[in-house]
């Protein structure tokens, strides 16, 4: 059995992140299954959402603490083996900002720490109602300082500040109030509404998602004009698409595109 | 008839797009109507709030993808008329946050793609009831890349990325809860509304809002010690204003304060 | 009667503004006296939590306009005079983002102008039932651009506008939605919930709260990929200390963690 599973349908990828047991936690493994199947994914253009989702009670409770603990063994205390581990985990994680396809987060049960990261980085997030979401490394005395990075950029910062510091859990209701996430559904319709979801992303022109998700984190980070320099370039770009001059002829005319992708 | 219609009121100048036909689309004339009315108004000094509007069922549908359309028989395939026209849309959304006074968008029907960015550069927007936002150039395979300039600088991450990638639209009570839009009304009173709004902004001290519209926009993009630094010596300038002086006075003293402006 | 007021109870240190009569404005004498404590408080190990409130009909009505307008009578008609007062305001406004305990805002009556920055810049606030809020500098014809850097920051950007031009009020529950604070209490409970707010925070490992609030600050400035390399730097620092591996090791052995601190 592997402990990322990945199941097609369509345009759609599923993946879903299968140790249970470890409440899928963000094992060495773990990682490095989710990183060579975000760098799979890149390429493949049949692909035009991905969804992340986790076997289990639980959707990601963060890294996996027995591992790390183990990590202290080494001369140095660990410190070498955990500068590498947060690099792995990063890295992963901007996989998911950089790779072509959005991707969906399917979250159930709880999602802590990088756990609620995983929820943060993904571009979208459906939870099902009764999930807990929190970053409660603060409790054991380890900050949740990488999932902040994620964190911080979605909610409101006295928000992310109170549950960095309390590490209390908010619930599903209260992470859509504040941007964490998308949408709540009942859990026996998540897998459901998160399919569906992810349908009407991939029935969309991939190139021009592409382009566009691309653009969207760029942007983001600069001034403004330059963000408008640069976002302008990329809808000229887009206006030069085969498949867009036949989406916009097709509005005109008032029929259905017919996309070659 | 004037595409683009001005009447002021005291001081305040309103501006109705004016080609209900074609839902107010951004065309090239639409928006040299729209960049000479923001050049003329720069230097107005009698005129303190501006509501920009829109005539028939729409605040504005964004581009005008017929002109687009008819812009790719050019030999390079439209790609410099593009630019070209990405560039002045560009140019005349940063007036209006360059403008000294405060521009409110007074908003009905829909607001899509450009239109909706509109509503997101407006410095505050007021929409009737019943009224949808939507950046949908996704489904014709045209992602909003430069709407989300705009909208990305407004709501919460998530909820743009959605909006960008599903094409969806938002009612008016979502795009304030979002914070795209400051107040919902029903559509009946929709320009008393807003009228009241933009006679209250009216009645401050012109020179103060306008030093503090310049600020608020530059320092949002700089590090909190460059952008106090910034606002320090702002409100310094500002306290050596002779109508502040007054304004001042006017409050410890208990009286309406005598303004010269 | 000292103007600022300090009492400790365990870990938490509690700094009320006393000069009721002038309704805790943001005087020299009262900036003097909160930058001093905030310098003291900066070294002292024994402080996890600090509350900061006002005594009297309210937190806190902004800066001191009587002292301000007798500043005017210096031969350059102030102008030195505001700078170094807005300079010493922004200074004591840093040093609460930059004191190494979480500061938490006990939030009464009204916080208007600086009051409202105060709150803004607080790592999280605590507000009763009807306090006002506002940055109504506007309605004296005084832009609230400083407090402005603080606003902006917490809330969503039109309706940080939208306080700034109008001068308009908004209420502790709109200010909870909106992000400025955390929590609406009634009254009567006010002291109780912040003190047993503080007193949760002052129970988490202090050297992990203080490396984790130093990083938040910090890479809410740095673009996405340099805020992940410092934060992994600071979260592998933070596995080192002695306190953190007992934390982990203690949760793992699902006992309470013995901490020396």
């Amino acid at each position: 059995m592997a402990i990322l599973e990945r199941s097609d349908n369509g345009a759609v990828a599923k993946l879903k992140m299968n140790t249970p047991e470890r409440l899928n936690a963000l094992s060495d493994e773990m990682l490095a299954a989710l990183q060579a199947e975000f760098d799979a994914l890149r390429e493949d253009r049949s692909v035009r959402a991905v969804v992340l989702s986790g076997e289990g009670k639980a959707f990601c409770a963060g890294h996996d603490l027995k591992q790390m603990t183990a990590g202290r063994q080494a001369e140095d205390g660990g410190k070498a083996y955990f500068e590498d581990l947060f690099g792995r985990c990063t890295q992963m994680m901007l996989s998911i900002q950089s790779l072509p396809q959005p991707v969906i987060a399917q979250v159930h049960g709880i999602a802590t720490a990088a756990g609620c990261q995983l929820v943060a980085t993904c571009d979208l997030a459906v939870a099902a109602e009764g999930t807990r979401f929190g970053v409660n490394g603060v409790n054991i005395g380890l900050f949740c300082s990488t999932p902040m990075v994620a964190l911080s950029r979605n909610i409101p910062r006295k928000r992310a500040f109170e549950m960095l510091t309390t590490g209390d859990f908010i619930s599903a209701e209260k992470a859509a109030e504040l941007g964490l996430i998308n949408r709540v559904v009942p859990e026996m319709l998540l897998e459901h509404e998160t399919t569906a979801f992810a349908n009407q992303l991939a029935s969309k022109l991939g190139s021009a998602v592409k382009i566009g998700k691309q653009a969207f984190y760029k942007q983001l980070e600069l001034p403004v004009e330059q963000a408008y320099a640069y976002a302008g370039e990329v809808m000229a770009q887009n206006m030069l698409y085969r498949d867009t001059e036949e989406g916009i002829s097709a509005f005109i005319e008032k029929r259905p595109p017919n996309w070659r992708q």
